[in-house]
Protein backbone atom coordinates (compact mmCIF):
# COMPACT_ATOMS: atom_id res chain seq x y z
CA UNK A 1 0.00 0.00 0.00
CA UNK A 2 3.33 2.39 0.73
CA UNK A 3 3.87 1.56 -2.74
CA UNK A 4 0.69 2.77 -4.08
CA UNK A 5 1.17 6.20 -2.45
CA UNK A 6 4.89 6.36 -3.59
CA UNK A 7 3.80 5.31 -7.01
CA UNK A 8 0.84 8.44 -7.29
CA UNK A 9 4.04 10.71 -6.09
CA UNK A 10 6.31 9.82 -9.28
CA UNK A 11 3.03 10.01 -11.56
CA UNK A 12 2.26 13.25 -10.22
CA UNK A 13 6.06 14.65 -10.53
CA UNK A 14 6.20 13.58 -13.72
CA UNK A 15 3.49 15.10 -14.92
CA UNK A 16 3.92 18.42 -13.76
CA UNK A 17 7.95 18.49 -14.06
CA UNK A 18 8.89 19.89 -17.31
CA UNK A 19 8.55 17.99 -20.40
CA UNK A 20 12.16 17.86 -22.35
CA UNK A 21 10.76 20.16 -24.90
CA UNK A 22 10.03 22.83 -22.67
CA UNK A 23 12.59 25.52 -23.65
CA UNK A 24 15.00 26.19 -22.33
CA UNK A 25 15.99 22.44 -22.66
CA UNK A 26 18.91 22.49 -19.92
CA UNK A 27 16.43 24.25 -17.55
CA UNK A 28 13.84 21.14 -17.51
CA UNK A 29 16.38 18.72 -17.57
CA UNK A 30 17.94 19.88 -14.74
CA UNK A 31 15.17 20.66 -12.89
CA UNK A 32 14.11 16.46 -13.42
CA UNK A 33 17.80 16.40 -12.08
CA UNK A 34 17.69 17.92 -9.12
CA UNK A 35 13.85 16.46 -8.62
CA UNK A 36 15.48 12.64 -9.41
CA UNK A 37 13.20 10.02 -8.81
CA UNK A 38 14.73 7.44 -6.50
CA UNK A 39 14.29 9.50 -3.12
CA UNK A 40 12.70 8.61 0.03
CA UNK A 41 10.10 10.74 -0.71
CA UNK A 42 9.55 11.59 2.99
CA UNK A 43 7.45 15.08 2.89
CA UNK A 44 4.96 13.83 0.09
CA UNK A 45 4.28 10.71 1.94
CA UNK A 46 3.48 12.55 5.21
CA UNK A 47 1.33 14.82 2.70
CA UNK A 48 -0.83 12.05 1.08
CA UNK A 49 -1.02 9.46 4.92
CA UNK A 50 -2.34 13.01 6.29
CA UNK A 51 -5.29 13.41 3.73
CA UNK A 52 -6.04 9.42 4.81
CA UNK A 53 -5.94 9.96 8.33
CA UNK A 54 -8.30 13.07 7.59
CA UNK A 55 -10.55 11.24 6.36
CA UNK A 56 -9.97 12.03 2.99
CA UNK A 57 -8.36 10.20 -0.21
CA UNK A 58 -4.27 10.16 -1.09
CA UNK A 59 -5.81 11.52 -4.73
CA UNK A 60 -7.20 14.62 -3.04
CA UNK A 61 -3.68 15.77 -2.04
CA UNK A 62 -1.65 14.76 -4.93
CA UNK A 63 -0.55 18.35 -6.11
CA UNK A 64 0.39 19.25 -2.89
CA UNK A 65 2.45 16.43 -2.13
CA UNK A 66 4.19 16.81 -5.26
CA UNK A 67 4.64 20.40 -4.75
CA UNK A 68 6.15 20.03 -1.06
CA UNK A 69 8.70 17.52 -2.95
CA UNK A 70 9.69 20.28 -5.35
CA UNK A 71 10.35 22.93 -2.67
CA UNK A 72 12.24 20.71 -0.50
CA UNK A 73 14.36 19.91 -3.66
CA UNK A 74 14.78 23.57 -4.43
CA UNK A 75 16.28 24.00 -0.81
CA UNK A 76 18.62 21.12 -1.68
CA UNK A 77 19.86 22.31 -4.80
CA UNK A 78 20.76 25.98 -2.83
CA UNK A 79 22.05 24.62 -0.38
CA UNK A 80 24.34 23.06 -1.78
CA UNK A 81 25.57 25.93 -3.95
CA UNK A 82 29.40 27.01 -4.03
CA UNK A 83 28.24 30.41 -1.56
CA UNK A 84 26.31 27.85 1.07
CA UNK A 85 27.94 24.17 1.95
CA UNK A 86 29.86 24.19 -1.36
CA UNK A 87 28.71 20.21 -2.15
CA UNK A 88 29.59 18.66 -5.09
CA UNK A 89 27.80 14.99 -4.34
CA UNK A 90 24.64 14.24 -3.70
CA UNK A 91 22.79 11.12 -3.56
CA UNK A 92 25.98 9.50 -5.12
CA UNK A 93 25.75 11.83 -8.46
CA UNK A 94 27.14 15.16 -8.70
CA UNK A 95 25.11 18.20 -7.61
CA UNK A 96 23.01 20.65 -9.84
CA UNK A 97 25.90 23.22 -9.62
CA UNK A 98 28.60 20.97 -10.11
CA UNK A 99 27.08 19.19 -13.62
CA UNK A 100 24.93 21.89 -14.62
CA UNK A 101 26.83 25.45 -13.35
CA UNK A 102 26.67 27.84 -10.66
CA UNK A 103 24.40 30.36 -12.59
CA UNK A 104 22.35 27.74 -14.11
CA UNK A 105 21.83 25.86 -10.56
CA UNK A 106 20.77 29.26 -9.01
CA UNK A 107 18.15 29.19 -11.20
CA UNK A 108 17.17 25.79 -11.52
CA UNK A 109 16.22 26.51 -7.31
CA UNK A 110 14.51 29.54 -8.40
CA UNK A 111 12.36 27.93 -11.06
CA UNK A 112 11.25 24.60 -8.67
CA UNK A 113 10.39 26.90 -6.21
CA UNK A 114 7.94 28.95 -9.10
CA UNK A 115 6.87 25.60 -9.91
CA UNK A 116 6.07 24.49 -6.16
CA UNK A 117 3.51 27.01 -5.80
CA UNK A 118 2.42 26.87 -9.37
CA UNK A 119 1.71 22.59 -8.52
CA UNK A 120 0.34 23.55 -5.47
CA UNK A 121 -2.67 26.27 -7.42
CA UNK A 122 -3.82 22.70 -9.25
CA UNK A 123 -5.20 21.20 -5.63
CA UNK A 124 -8.76 21.47 -6.83
CA UNK A 125 -9.78 22.40 -2.64
CA UNK A 126 -8.37 25.25 -0.56
CA UNK A 127 -5.84 26.18 -3.19
CA UNK A 128 -5.36 29.53 -1.59
CA UNK A 129 -4.74 28.18 2.53
CA UNK A 130 -2.87 25.48 1.25
CA UNK A 131 -0.40 27.89 -0.99
CA UNK A 132 -0.64 29.41 2.35
CA UNK A 133 0.65 27.08 4.30
CA UNK A 134 3.59 26.28 1.33
CA UNK A 135 4.34 30.22 1.77
CA UNK A 136 5.07 30.51 5.35
CA UNK A 137 7.08 27.07 5.52
CA UNK A 138 8.68 28.38 2.29
CA UNK A 139 9.79 31.83 4.28
CA UNK A 140 10.22 29.13 7.29
CA UNK A 141 12.87 26.97 5.64
CA UNK A 142 15.00 30.12 4.57
CA UNK A 143 14.55 31.72 8.26
CA UNK A 144 16.09 28.41 9.68
CA UNK A 145 18.72 28.44 6.92
CA UNK A 146 20.07 32.07 7.53
CA UNK A 147 19.87 31.45 11.46
CA UNK A 148 21.99 28.53 10.25
CA UNK A 149 24.47 30.23 8.60
CA UNK A 150 24.87 33.19 11.49
CA UNK A 151 27.35 33.58 13.63
CA UNK A 152 24.96 32.88 16.86
CA UNK A 153 22.70 30.20 16.26
CA UNK A 154 19.65 29.29 17.75
CA UNK A 155 19.45 26.01 17.80
CA UNK A 156 15.70 24.81 18.88
CA UNK A 157 14.97 27.90 16.07
CA UNK A 158 16.79 25.76 13.02
CA UNK A 159 15.50 22.58 14.08
CA UNK A 160 11.53 24.11 13.87
CA UNK A 161 12.22 26.02 10.52
CA UNK A 162 14.57 24.43 8.82
CA UNK A 163 13.71 20.87 9.46
CA UNK A 164 10.04 20.94 10.99
CA UNK A 165 8.83 23.46 8.54
CA UNK A 166 8.03 21.33 5.86
CA UNK A 167 7.05 18.55 7.49
CA UNK A 168 4.16 20.56 8.87
CA UNK A 169 3.40 22.00 5.71
CA UNK A 170 3.29 18.80 4.18
CA UNK A 171 1.05 17.71 6.80
CA UNK A 172 -1.31 20.54 6.80
CA UNK A 173 -1.15 20.57 3.36
CA UNK A 174 -2.54 17.11 3.20
CA UNK A 175 -5.48 18.25 5.43
CA UNK A 176 -6.92 20.95 3.78
CA UNK A 177 -6.87 19.43 0.45
CA UNK A 178 -8.83 16.29 2.14
CA UNK A 179 -10.82 19.46 3.49
CA UNK A 180 -10.14 18.41 7.23
CA UNK A 181 -11.77 19.81 9.86
CA UNK A 182 -9.88 22.94 12.01
CA UNK A 183 -9.32 20.95 14.76
CA UNK A 184 -8.29 17.44 13.07
CA UNK A 185 -5.93 20.10 10.92
CA UNK A 186 -4.22 20.71 14.37
CA UNK A 187 -3.67 17.73 15.13
CA UNK A 188 -1.83 17.15 11.72
CA UNK A 189 0.55 19.77 12.37
CA UNK A 190 1.27 19.16 15.96
CA UNK A 191 1.73 15.49 14.59
CA UNK A 192 4.45 16.76 12.00
CA UNK A 193 6.25 19.10 14.18
CA UNK A 194 6.72 16.48 17.04
CA UNK A 195 7.78 14.37 13.99
CA UNK A 196 10.50 16.75 12.19
CA UNK A 197 11.79 17.58 15.95
CA UNK A 198 12.12 13.67 16.69
CA UNK A 199 13.91 13.26 13.26
CA UNK A 200 16.32 15.79 13.59
CA UNK A 201 17.33 14.73 16.76
CA UNK A 202 17.65 11.53 15.87
CA UNK A 203 19.75 12.67 12.93
CA UNK A 204 21.61 13.97 15.57
CA UNK A 205 22.18 10.80 17.14
CA UNK A 206 23.20 8.79 14.27
CA UNK A 207 25.88 11.45 13.35
CA UNK A 208 26.73 11.29 17.04
CA UNK A 209 26.63 15.28 16.65
CA UNK A 210 24.23 16.54 19.31
CA UNK A 211 24.25 20.17 20.49
CA UNK A 212 22.44 18.74 23.53
CA UNK A 213 24.72 16.12 24.34
CA UNK A 214 23.78 12.29 23.69
CA UNK A 215 21.18 11.67 26.70
CA UNK A 216 19.28 14.61 26.57
CA UNK A 217 18.92 14.29 23.00
CA UNK A 218 17.83 10.41 22.90
CA UNK A 219 15.10 12.10 25.90
CA UNK A 220 13.88 14.68 23.42
CA UNK A 221 13.59 12.83 20.51
CA UNK A 222 11.47 9.87 22.88
CA UNK A 223 9.59 12.64 24.16
CA UNK A 224 8.60 14.50 20.59
CA UNK A 225 8.22 11.02 18.84
CA UNK A 226 4.99 10.56 21.61
CA UNK A 227 4.13 13.30 21.25
CA UNK A 228 3.85 12.66 17.35
CA UNK A 229 1.68 9.98 18.26
CA UNK A 230 -0.32 10.83 20.71
CA UNK A 231 -1.82 14.09 18.34
CA UNK A 232 -3.24 11.62 15.79
CA UNK A 233 -5.47 10.77 18.26
CA UNK A 234 -9.06 11.53 17.71
CA UNK A 235 -8.76 11.64 13.57
CA UNK A 236 -11.35 10.37 11.49
CA UNK A 237 -9.38 8.28 8.96
CA UNK A 238 -6.76 5.46 8.31
CA UNK A 239 -3.66 6.79 10.73
CA UNK A 240 -1.64 3.80 10.19
CA UNK A 241 0.58 4.99 6.88
CA UNK A 242 1.76 8.24 9.55
CA UNK A 243 2.13 5.58 12.03
CA UNK A 244 4.25 3.47 9.44
CA UNK A 245 5.88 6.02 7.91
CA UNK A 246 6.58 7.71 11.58
CA UNK A 247 8.44 4.22 12.51
CA UNK A 248 10.15 3.87 9.63
CA UNK A 249 11.41 7.24 9.60
CA UNK A 250 12.77 7.43 13.21
CA UNK A 251 13.58 3.63 13.12
CA UNK A 252 11.90 2.41 15.65
CA UNK A 253 8.36 1.33 16.31
CA UNK A 254 5.92 4.45 17.23
CA UNK B 1 -4.51 59.72 -8.44
CA UNK B 2 -1.68 57.86 -9.20
CA UNK B 3 -0.38 58.79 -6.24
CA UNK B 4 -3.01 57.13 -4.57
CA UNK B 5 -2.39 53.79 -6.41
CA UNK B 6 0.85 54.05 -5.57
CA UNK B 7 0.16 54.56 -1.97
CA UNK B 8 -1.65 51.86 -1.84
CA UNK B 9 1.01 49.61 -3.20
CA UNK B 10 3.79 51.04 -1.09
CA UNK B 11 1.55 50.37 2.58
CA UNK B 12 0.72 46.85 0.90
CA UNK B 13 4.67 46.28 0.98
CA UNK B 14 5.28 47.19 4.18
CA UNK B 15 1.94 45.42 5.51
CA UNK B 16 3.38 42.20 4.11
CA UNK B 17 7.30 42.55 4.09
CA UNK B 18 8.69 40.96 7.71
CA UNK B 19 8.94 42.99 10.56
CA UNK B 20 12.33 43.80 12.32
CA UNK B 21 11.07 41.64 15.33
CA UNK B 22 11.04 38.97 12.48
CA UNK B 23 14.14 36.69 13.26
CA UNK B 24 16.85 36.17 11.99
CA UNK B 25 16.50 40.19 11.64
CA UNK B 26 19.44 40.74 9.13
CA UNK B 27 16.92 38.17 6.63
CA UNK B 28 13.65 40.67 7.52
CA UNK B 29 15.99 43.92 7.61
CA UNK B 30 17.79 42.48 3.98
CA UNK B 31 14.50 41.57 2.41
CA UNK B 32 13.29 45.31 2.98
CA UNK B 33 16.61 46.51 1.44
CA UNK B 34 15.82 44.50 -1.46
CA UNK B 35 12.47 46.07 -2.10
CA UNK B 36 13.31 49.39 -1.13
CA UNK B 37 10.58 52.07 -1.33
CA UNK B 38 11.74 54.20 -3.88
CA UNK B 39 11.13 52.21 -7.26
CA UNK B 40 8.58 53.04 -10.26
CA UNK B 41 6.48 50.15 -9.25
CA UNK B 42 5.79 49.60 -12.83
CA UNK B 43 4.29 46.22 -12.17
CA UNK B 44 2.33 46.98 -9.27
CA UNK B 45 0.67 49.77 -10.72
CA UNK B 46 -0.21 47.91 -13.81
CA UNK B 47 -2.40 45.23 -11.53
CA UNK B 48 -3.99 47.85 -9.79
CA UNK B 49 -4.97 49.41 -12.69
CA UNK B 50 -6.07 46.22 -14.86
CA UNK B 51 -8.23 45.93 -11.70
CA UNK B 52 -9.73 49.16 -12.49
CA UNK B 53 -9.89 48.52 -15.98
CA UNK B 54 -11.73 45.27 -15.62
CA UNK B 55 -14.72 47.36 -13.70
CA UNK B 56 -13.28 46.08 -10.17
CA UNK B 57 -11.59 48.49 -7.63
CA UNK B 58 -7.77 48.90 -7.29
CA UNK B 59 -8.17 47.63 -3.37
CA UNK B 60 -9.21 43.83 -4.40
CA UNK B 61 -6.16 43.79 -6.44
CA UNK B 62 -3.23 45.30 -3.29
CA UNK B 63 -2.18 41.71 -2.44
CA UNK B 64 -1.59 40.70 -6.08
CA UNK B 65 -0.08 43.74 -7.06
CA UNK B 66 2.25 43.40 -3.99
CA UNK B 67 2.77 39.58 -4.70
CA UNK B 68 4.37 40.88 -8.45
CA UNK B 69 6.73 43.24 -7.14
CA UNK B 70 7.93 41.16 -4.33
CA UNK B 71 8.74 38.58 -6.90
CA UNK B 72 10.25 40.92 -9.67
CA UNK B 73 12.60 42.59 -6.54
CA UNK B 74 13.47 38.28 -5.83
CA UNK B 75 14.78 37.91 -9.93
CA UNK B 76 16.66 41.47 -9.05
CA UNK B 77 18.40 39.89 -6.60
CA UNK B 78 19.50 36.56 -7.87
CA UNK B 79 20.31 38.41 -11.11
CA UNK B 80 22.90 40.80 -9.09
CA UNK B 81 24.89 37.68 -7.84
CA UNK B 82 28.80 37.58 -8.29
CA UNK B 83 28.28 34.10 -10.43
CA UNK B 84 24.97 35.87 -12.81
CA UNK B 85 25.38 39.54 -13.37
CA UNK B 86 28.19 40.26 -11.09
CA UNK B 87 26.46 43.66 -9.92
CA UNK B 88 27.58 45.63 -7.11
CA UNK B 89 25.31 48.71 -7.56
CA UNK B 90 21.11 49.34 -7.75
CA UNK B 91 19.50 52.37 -7.85
CA UNK B 92 22.70 53.88 -6.32
CA UNK B 93 22.92 51.40 -3.46
CA UNK B 94 25.15 48.19 -3.03
CA UNK B 95 23.07 45.69 -3.90
CA UNK B 96 21.82 42.99 -1.70
CA UNK B 97 24.70 40.56 -1.70
CA UNK B 98 27.51 43.09 -1.52
CA UNK B 99 26.07 44.10 1.93
CA UNK B 100 24.79 40.88 3.09
CA UNK B 101 27.42 38.45 1.87
CA UNK B 102 26.12 35.87 -1.05
CA UNK B 103 24.69 33.31 0.84
CA UNK B 104 22.06 35.54 2.31
CA UNK B 105 21.80 37.01 -0.82
CA UNK B 106 20.64 34.07 -2.29
CA UNK B 107 18.56 33.16 0.57
CA UNK B 108 16.83 36.72 0.57
CA UNK B 109 16.06 36.50 -3.17
CA UNK B 110 14.51 32.84 -1.59
CA UNK B 111 12.30 33.96 0.52
CA UNK B 112 11.05 36.91 -1.47
CA UNK B 113 10.00 34.09 -3.50
CA UNK B 114 8.39 32.24 -0.90
CA UNK B 115 6.19 35.34 0.64
CA UNK B 116 5.28 36.80 -3.08
CA UNK B 117 2.98 33.46 -3.54
CA UNK B 118 2.04 33.77 0.63
CA UNK B 119 1.27 37.33 -0.02
CA UNK B 120 -0.60 36.51 -3.24
CA UNK B 121 -2.48 33.45 -1.51
CA UNK B 122 -4.92 36.72 0.66
CA UNK B 123 -6.38 37.27 -2.42
CA UNK B 124 -9.94 37.36 -1.39
CA UNK B 125 -11.04 36.55 -5.29
CA UNK B 126 -9.71 33.58 -7.35
CA UNK B 127 -6.34 33.24 -4.78
CA UNK B 128 -5.75 29.37 -6.53
CA UNK B 129 -6.03 30.96 -9.82
CA UNK B 130 -3.90 34.17 -9.15
CA UNK B 131 -1.34 31.75 -8.39
CA UNK B 132 -1.44 29.70 -10.88
CA UNK B 133 -0.89 32.87 -13.18
CA UNK B 134 2.01 33.58 -10.85
CA UNK B 135 3.54 30.51 -10.68
CA UNK B 136 3.63 30.98 -14.64
CA UNK B 137 5.21 33.86 -15.02
CA UNK B 138 7.82 33.31 -12.01
CA UNK B 139 8.96 29.85 -14.27
CA UNK B 140 8.64 31.58 -16.99
CA UNK B 141 11.24 34.74 -16.06
CA UNK B 142 13.75 31.88 -15.12
CA UNK B 143 13.23 30.58 -18.48
CA UNK B 144 14.07 33.66 -19.92
CA UNK B 145 17.25 34.04 -17.66
CA UNK B 146 18.85 30.69 -18.65
CA UNK B 147 17.92 31.54 -22.07
CA UNK B 148 19.85 34.83 -22.27
CA UNK B 149 22.98 33.06 -20.79
CA UNK B 150 22.96 30.30 -23.06
CA UNK B 151 25.81 30.39 -25.62
CA UNK B 152 23.08 30.29 -28.06
CA UNK B 153 20.05 32.92 -27.52
CA UNK B 154 16.86 33.28 -28.89
CA UNK B 155 16.11 37.34 -28.83
CA UNK B 156 12.18 36.66 -29.11
CA UNK B 157 12.19 34.10 -26.32
CA UNK B 158 14.51 36.58 -23.80
CA UNK B 159 11.70 39.46 -24.06
CA UNK B 160 8.71 37.56 -24.29
CA UNK B 161 10.23 35.61 -20.87
CA UNK B 162 12.19 37.67 -18.89
CA UNK B 163 10.49 41.23 -19.63
CA UNK B 164 6.72 40.62 -20.88
CA UNK B 165 5.74 37.41 -18.27
CA UNK B 166 5.97 39.84 -14.79
CA UNK B 167 3.77 42.46 -16.94
CA UNK B 168 1.27 39.81 -18.25
CA UNK B 169 1.57 38.23 -14.72
CA UNK B 170 0.48 41.62 -13.29
CA UNK B 171 -2.20 42.45 -15.38
CA UNK B 172 -4.40 39.35 -15.29
CA UNK B 173 -3.38 38.93 -11.51
CA UNK B 174 -5.05 42.66 -11.39
CA UNK B 175 -8.11 41.20 -13.25
CA UNK B 176 -8.25 37.88 -11.83
CA UNK B 177 -8.54 39.74 -8.36
CA UNK B 178 -11.45 42.03 -9.98
CA UNK B 179 -13.21 39.18 -10.59
CA UNK B 180 -13.19 40.32 -14.54
CA UNK B 181 -14.47 37.71 -17.48
CA UNK B 182 -12.60 35.62 -19.60
CA UNK B 183 -12.65 37.99 -22.23
CA UNK B 184 -11.67 40.78 -20.27
CA UNK B 185 -9.10 39.06 -18.77
CA UNK B 186 -7.64 38.28 -22.22
CA UNK B 187 -8.11 41.88 -23.24
CA UNK B 188 -5.57 42.78 -20.21
CA UNK B 189 -3.14 39.95 -20.93
CA UNK B 190 -2.24 41.30 -24.80
CA UNK B 191 -2.04 44.81 -23.72
CA UNK B 192 0.27 43.52 -21.21
CA UNK B 193 2.32 41.36 -23.61
CA UNK B 194 2.44 44.09 -26.02
CA UNK B 195 3.46 46.22 -23.41
CA UNK B 196 6.41 44.59 -22.13
CA UNK B 197 7.87 43.99 -25.34
CA UNK B 198 7.12 47.64 -26.24
CA UNK B 199 9.09 48.62 -23.16
CA UNK B 200 12.20 46.44 -24.04
CA UNK B 201 12.08 47.39 -27.43
CA UNK B 202 12.24 51.29 -26.35
CA UNK B 203 14.93 50.44 -23.89
CA UNK B 204 16.93 48.81 -26.42
CA UNK B 205 16.71 52.23 -28.36
CA UNK B 206 17.84 53.75 -25.26
CA UNK B 207 20.54 51.81 -24.84
CA UNK B 208 21.86 52.34 -28.69
CA UNK B 209 22.11 48.15 -28.16
CA UNK B 210 19.29 46.65 -30.79
CA UNK B 211 19.74 43.53 -31.54
CA UNK B 212 17.27 43.95 -34.63
CA UNK B 213 18.94 46.91 -35.58
CA UNK B 214 17.32 51.08 -35.03
CA UNK B 215 15.09 50.91 -37.54
CA UNK B 216 13.48 47.50 -37.00
CA UNK B 217 13.63 48.17 -33.15
CA UNK B 218 11.45 51.47 -33.50
CA UNK B 219 9.20 49.79 -35.77
CA UNK B 220 8.62 46.83 -33.47
CA UNK B 221 8.19 49.10 -30.41
CA UNK B 222 5.66 51.30 -32.53
CA UNK B 223 3.28 48.14 -33.19
CA UNK B 224 3.64 46.73 -29.76
CA UNK B 225 2.35 50.15 -28.79
CA UNK B 226 -0.42 50.35 -31.18
CA UNK B 227 -1.79 46.83 -30.27
CA UNK B 228 -1.19 47.17 -26.77
CA UNK B 229 -3.74 50.24 -26.81
CA UNK B 230 -5.53 48.68 -29.23
CA UNK B 231 -6.46 46.31 -26.74
CA UNK B 232 -7.78 48.17 -24.06
CA UNK B 233 -11.39 48.28 -26.62
CA UNK B 234 -13.99 46.95 -24.61
CA UNK B 235 -12.92 46.73 -21.54
CA UNK B 236 -15.79 47.85 -18.77
CA UNK B 237 -13.62 49.94 -16.52
CA UNK B 238 -11.53 52.83 -16.65
CA UNK B 239 -9.10 52.28 -19.09
CA UNK B 240 -6.81 56.18 -18.46
CA UNK B 241 -4.45 54.48 -15.47
CA UNK B 242 -3.71 51.96 -17.67
CA UNK B 243 -2.74 54.09 -20.85
CA UNK B 244 -0.95 57.23 -18.49
CA UNK B 245 1.40 54.42 -17.08
CA UNK B 246 2.23 52.88 -21.08
CA UNK B 247 2.48 56.64 -22.06
CA UNK B 248 5.22 57.27 -18.55
CA UNK B 249 6.67 53.64 -19.31
CA UNK B 250 7.10 54.08 -23.02
CA UNK B 251 8.25 58.54 -22.85
CA UNK B 252 5.49 59.13 -25.55
CA UNK B 253 1.58 59.67 -25.88
CA UNK B 254 -0.57 56.79 -26.49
Amino acid sequence: MFEELKSIVEQTLDEVLPKAQVRPSVLSEAMRYAVGSGGKRVRPLICLASAIAAGGKSEDAKFAAAAIEILHNYTLVHDDLPAMDNDVERRGNPTVWKKYGEANAILVGDALQALAYAVAAKSPVNPGRIIAELGVAGLGVVQGQVEDIAATKDVDFIYTHKTADLFVAAAVMGALAANASGADTERLRSFALNLGLAFQYEDDLLDCDSPYGRDKTAQLAAECTSAAIAALEGLPGDTSFLRTLASRLLGREV
